[in-house]
C-alpha cells in the first residue's frame, strides 16, 4: 500500500471535494482518498499493483483540477 | 415578468454554478437564472404570479449559499 499527498489547485468547495473523492475513490486499488481544501491537497492511499499514481493524477485532471509536479 | 439580481456569497466553481442554476431553474415560474461567479451575483427572471423572490432565495439558501439583503 502506497501513500501520497498531491498538491492540487482549483479545489474550492464541497462540490469539488465530492467530485475528487468520488472519482478517485471509485478506482480499483484506491483504499483511501481525502481532500483537504485548506491545504489544497489530496491524500491518497492505494495498492500500486492495481492502480498507478499516474492513473490517480489523470482522474483528478479529468475532473478539471491542476496537479503540481 | 420580474428581474432581480441577488448578491450571493460562497459560489466558487462550476459545480456551484450548476447547483444554483439547476435548482432555481427547476422552480415553476422561473424563466431565466444566470450565475456570475466573478460578480458573486445571480440574475433571475421570473413570473411573480407563480414563484416569489422569497422562494428563489430559499432555494439558493438550501443549496448552502448566503444571500446579501
Amino acid at each position: 500500500m502506497h501513500k501520497e499527498t498531491l498538491k492540487v489547485s482549483g479545489m474550492s468547495c464541497g462540490h469539488c471535494v465530492s467530485a475528487i473523492e468520488g472519482s478517485v475513490g471509485e478506482l480499483d486499488g484506491v483504499k483511501l482518498v481525502k481532500v483537504k481544501l485548506d491545504d489544497g491537497s489530496v491524500d491518497v492511499e492505494f495498492d500500486s499493483s492495481k492502480v498507478s499514481l499516474a492513473q490517480i493524477k489523470e482522474t483528478i485532471d479529468e475532473e478539471g483540477y491542476d496537479i503540481a509536479d
